[in-house]
Parts: structure tokens; sequence; C-alpha cells
């Protein structure tokens, strides 16, 4: 299976690099490091990583968004939006973190499906696309190929949950233990929502 | 204050990126990506980060160490480790994460000190230096300005612990929420040890 993470400036490191860490341990699994235009990417924390640009994926891929500051200007950029929803329609299942919810909001595939957000964003996500069944209190969604996470670290336990859902609780409970995370394995349980008011 | 995290080809992700996460969230601080030579430096998930080159760290320096794969051949090497030794006298304060700690070990300044490190490991770290006061079992060490956790996601609980040992309790409860992380704050609780027979 080929995985690819999504790079574009400003997005949020751990959004990314918690999922990075446990997709990673799929046994047979390709790693990509992918942006609109290649090249080297800056997150929100000030590092540079090498990209490569692609605009289509083969087949059984996994697409994996963060989110971050970057996001804002984002949603509404035509052309990147038209990248990204070649990706999204391409990919076999489509992973987003925090606010790369709303980059997925913003093409209109998320449009009429359950979906989360980073909290302390909520009411912008939802204004990107007010068709979306928006869910204030979940730690992650799963609707259809789409899973949504809460923000930034809720990202690490969907992604595990995401593992559990395709190839079983051994090999997430196996991840889990080997990278010594105490996995919140519960989507329902969200302890933020209560104190962002939801 | 600067924070330095230092990178070598083959570290672990999330070892470096969980603390970068939560470190940036401090008020008024620079991050800086730092390796012997500079240049590009891949993970072990295979990625490149660009870094600079430095050779001496600024007064109220911390000095960030992650583990992974590419210890194993640097607790050998004689140049590296004699960067590091100047590294870590000049660091205020120096975070090791998984088998980071094996690499401080190495440069002989965690002698006599109390130390953890990754359980999957710790037969490996233990033999690079068995007079550091090793501990089997926590989920993070403090001794004088060395801090080493766990395996790799332990380093996201050790840096809320830094945090709170040093800018208040407020501060790392208020980066908790914020990154919506569920932070395991005793450092005395680990629940991997009996996992791995400690």
């Amino acid at each position: 299976m080929n995985i690819y993470f999504l790079l574009f400036d400003d997005y949020e490191t751990l959004d990314l690099m918690g999922p990075v860490e446990f997709l990673f341990r799929i046994p047979n699994v390709q790693l990509h490091y992918i942006s609109m235009k290649g090249g080297l990417i800056k997150s929100r924390q000030g590092f540079f990583i090498q990209t490569a640009s692609i605009s289509d994926l083969p087949e059984r891929s996994v697409l994996v968004v963060p989110g971050g500051q970057g996001t804002r200007e984002l949603v509404k950029d035509e052309l990147f939006l038209a990248w990204l929803n070649q990706l999204v329609k391409s990919a076999q299942y489509c992973l987003a973190i925090c606010t790369g919810s709303a980059l997925l909001a913003a093409t209109l595939q998320l449009t009429h499906k359950l979906a989360t957000s980073n909290k302390l964003a909520f009411e912008w996500v939802r204004q990107v696309n007010s068709d979306v069944r928006w869910k204030t209190v979940a730690r992650w969604v799963r609707d259809d190929k789409f899973y949504t996470s809460s923000g930034i670290s809720a990202g690490m336990d969907m992604t595990l949950g995401f593992i559990r859902d395709h190839y079983g609780e051994a090999l997430a409970r196996k991840i889990a233990n080997q990278t010594e995370y105490v996995w919140n394995d519960d989507p329902e349980k969200d302890e933020f929502a209560p104190l962002y008011g939801y």
C-alpha cells in the first residue's frame, strides 16, 4: 500500500508526524511526502522538508492531510483545491487531521458526510462548508472513505483507529505498545469538547 | 530561549516531532534544527529535513536529542560523540527521548545520574554505559539538567513535564489543551514496563 502525506507551507507539525510514525509500522507500506509544486515545504514550526510533486495516486492509496495555519489561505485557492480534489477522488482512504478537514470540506467531497475538526477553529471550519454534517464532540469520525480527527494530537488516536479498522486490533495495539503510546481508543470519548463549550 | 533539535540519519520521527510541537508553544522561544555536518538529514520514516551545522550553543539553550535506529552506529562514532559532548556541556537543559539517552550515556555525561530509555532497547542502552543509574520503570526521569524519557511517545509527556518544571503547570496544561493532547502527567506511572518484563 502507498501512503501519501500532503504538505503545504505552515502545516502543523504533529498533525502530520504522529500519523507518519504509526502508519510507517504497517507491514509493506511505502510512504511518500508530496506537495502541489514539490520542493522544500516549511512547517509551522520552521523546518523544511523535501517533497515530490504528484497529481494522481495509484490504486489502493491512502492520502493524509494535516491542518494548520496554512489552511486559512488554501481553502480559497482554486488551483490548490482542484489539485487536492483529484487526489482525494483517487485515494482509497483519506485521513484529515485537525483543520485538514477544512481542506477536504472545501473540495466539496465531504458534503453531507459526517466529519469533525479542531475545536479552537470549529466555527471557521464550519463556514468553509456548512453542508458537511459537522460533529463537534468526537475524538475522530469515520464516514465512508473519510476519516477526520479533532485537533492535532487526536490524529494519532484516529490513525490507530484506521489501522484497527483495516488491519485489526492486534496490529493497532502492537504499534501503540512499540511506540509506548497511550492510545485513547474510543472515537466517541472527547475530553476536550467541554473545555471549548461543545 | 533557544531550543536546538539535534538530527542524524535514521532518527525516529515522533521522538523529535512531539517535543517540537509542544516546545514551539512556549512564549519567546526560537527553534533550531541542527546536525553535525548540516544539510539534508533523513528520518527513519524516509523524509529529508534541512539542518544547520553548529558546534556550540549560546547561553540558556535547550538541547533535544531523539533516539532511533541511527543511534546504534553513533554510540561508537568518536567524532560524533566529541561534537555531542560539547553541545551537551554548553546546554542549560538537555532532553533525550527514547534511545537518545544512549547517545548522552556514550558521552559519559550521564554517568552516575538517574535516567531511563526505550523498553525495547533497554539492555542495549544499559551496556553503552552501565554506570548510569538506569531506571527501567518510569515514563520519564529528571536528574539535574538531564531529562530522559521512555520510548517514542513518552517524549511528549516528558516535554510537558519540562514545561511544567520551568514555566509552570498552567502553561503545560494550556499547551496540552491547545493541541488536544491527553497528557500522561505522572513521570512515575509507566503502563508499558510490565508488558516488557520490567
